[in-house]
């Protein structure tokens, strides 16, 4: 049995949860601070981090695993230097299950038009509004992975009518599903699109006023509605603006953007028929993440094969 | 076979939408509306009816069944003269399914802040809150019948701890249920309070101070949540205003009552945390009340028993 071998973080999250979770995790392995410029981080084999300094790699020169701390791997494959061993990434049922609170709360506030009776409740105003129900509405899923299924799954129980688009078509019951080449097929039919895409080169501006015209017109909302919490590389920030001030899109629900924070300036902030939330549809829980990356530690170093380890050739 | 017995109609929903579906309700029936003073309605013998004229009973004497244009009967029960007749009251899957995606929209929106997160819109500023999952909330549900219990199934899926409370006790899988007696223990449980309760002498005034005092404070939410979906007569407004107000409740979504339409001076407009919504959690569907209430006219002239019908002695 091989000692533990020892980690470097270098998490930009809050530094008191990460070190609140630090303090039970990884029992009897040496945890070292990216955070510290003067610490010697030269023995360290793993690195559990998001949106990790520049220079890690020189300083760290004999990682043997680098572990996400989201889902996502966008901005570590977008590295300088980025030396040449296995990425995992994080998968989690918390992660999971609060993406597709997210996704299903924004989904039923549109349908139940949620934003038009919070602007009725600001006037004092008593009215009634037309009220169709989930089946009459088509949600598309953009994204089949491991969030994008839940969702699926859950969005199908509160009655909507689900499709989904992915690049290897996928088969679940009761849902038709697309394939990449599939898009415009799989656009026309969708009146609330929902982005759960990673961030790769054939993803980087996929949402773009090409995209947004082939939506559903005249769908029980009237007007499509797009709701993103992917990744904000994905979305064209000036052609979504704009679809949703000529009203192509009727309404929005966005966690992600192109430049974030969202600059105090954009538009979204102040339209009625969008919802801002501030990248935080669903944040890795620090204590579940370190307890994965430990777990993956452990089986790397009994000679095991690594879990969701992600595939250079595609980006995710 | 006898001949299609008359059906009056008088429904206080909108007329137009009223109209459009009587176009192709009720084939080979006379319709009379009971909106017109002048028409003869003694030859009657079914009355579909949401919030009918006081006279009603004086104009068609010979009426044989009441069918209501809602799930609750209340507005039936409370009616002088009211003949000893059967009561059939609406229960259909599009009114159960839409009054599950207000509940669980509401039950969501607390869970992820929604109210704090369009205030931070409002003020253009980006921060993310602390995220409880759903499962660190219990969401006690208050009348388990055909609406509570859909709601009970689909807040299950979503992954909150579900516990339920009835006048008989109830067994649902994974869900702690609680009868009438067990009131307190259930209150105790409950960050997330749902009413799906009909108004009855027994629920008048059901939520006052006293109840909101036994919720239970500090679970994930810091304070609990009161969401009323049954009828505002349960409710004690004054109470509820007052609980808000002081922090014994650290929000709530309504869409009921004591005051129908919410006076414009009502504190409820104006709070951050509060959700209202103007009696429209789940509207009849007026094509399918007719759909329904032929399809029981026809059993009931076939000698074949009624459904749903209500039990005057527990009032609903
Ligand atoms: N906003 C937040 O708080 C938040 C939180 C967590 C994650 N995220 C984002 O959500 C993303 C998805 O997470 P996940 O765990 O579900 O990822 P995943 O399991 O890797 O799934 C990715 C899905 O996207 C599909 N896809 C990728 N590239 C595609 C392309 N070019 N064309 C068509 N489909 C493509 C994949 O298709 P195949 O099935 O054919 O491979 C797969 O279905 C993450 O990458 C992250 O960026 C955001
Ligand atoms: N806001 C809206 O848009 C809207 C729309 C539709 C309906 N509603 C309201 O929702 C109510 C419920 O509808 P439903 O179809 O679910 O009714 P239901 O099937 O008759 O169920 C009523 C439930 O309440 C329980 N209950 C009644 N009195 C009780 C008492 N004194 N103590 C404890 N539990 C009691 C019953 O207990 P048992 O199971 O032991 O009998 C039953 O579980 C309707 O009456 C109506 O007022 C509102």
């Amino acid at each position: 049995m091989s000692a533990k071998k020892p980690v470097v973080i270098d998490l930009k999250f809050e530094r008191r949860e990460v070190d609140a979770a630090l303090a039970s995790a990884f029992p009897g392995r040496t945890v070292l601070h990216a955070s510290d410029p003067d610490l010697d981080l030269s023995e360290a084999r793993y690195a559990v981090i998001w949106k990790p300094e520049p220079n890690l790699f020189e300083r760290a020169p004999k990682l043997e695993v680098l572990f996400s701390g989201g889902a996502g791997v966008d901005h570590i494959l977008s590295m300088p230097n980025l030396p040449d061993i296995p990425i995992v990434r994080f998968v989690d049922e918390s992660l999971t299950t609060r993406m597709s609170e997210w996704v299903v709360l924004q989904c039923l506030s549109h349908l139940r038009q949620a934003p038009a009776y919070l602007k009725q409740q600001r006037e004092h105003h008593w009215r009634e509004l037309s009220q169709p129900e989930a089946k009459d509405l088509t949600v598309g899923v953009m994204g089949l992975g491991v969030l994008g299924q839940d969702s699926v799954k859950k969005l199908k129980v509160m009655g909507f009518d689900v499709i989904g688009w992915s690049r290897s078509r996928k088969t679940i019951e009761g849902v038709e599903t697309f394939d990449s080449g599939e898009l415009d097929a799989f656009l026309a039919r969708t009146d609330i699109l929902v982005g759960l895409l990673p961030l790769t080169p054939d993803t980087r501006g996929i949402f773009d006023a090409s995209l947004f015209a082939k939506l559903r017109q005249g769908g029980a909302l009237g007007r499509p509605v797009f709701i993103n919490a992917g990744r904000g590389g994905s979305q064209v920030d000036a052609d979504l603006a704009a679809a949703l001030g000529k009203g192509i899109l009727g309404g929005a629900s966005l966690d992600v953007f192109e430049q974030e924070p969202l600059p105090t300036d954009s538009p979204y902030w102040a339209m009625e028929n969008v919802i801002v939330t501030p990248h935080a549809a669903s944040a890795s829980d620090v204590r579940a993440l370190f307890r994965n990356a430990e777990a993956q530690m452990e089986r790397h170093e009994a000679g095991q094969p690594l879990q969701h380890v992600v595939d250079r050739r595609t980006g995710y």
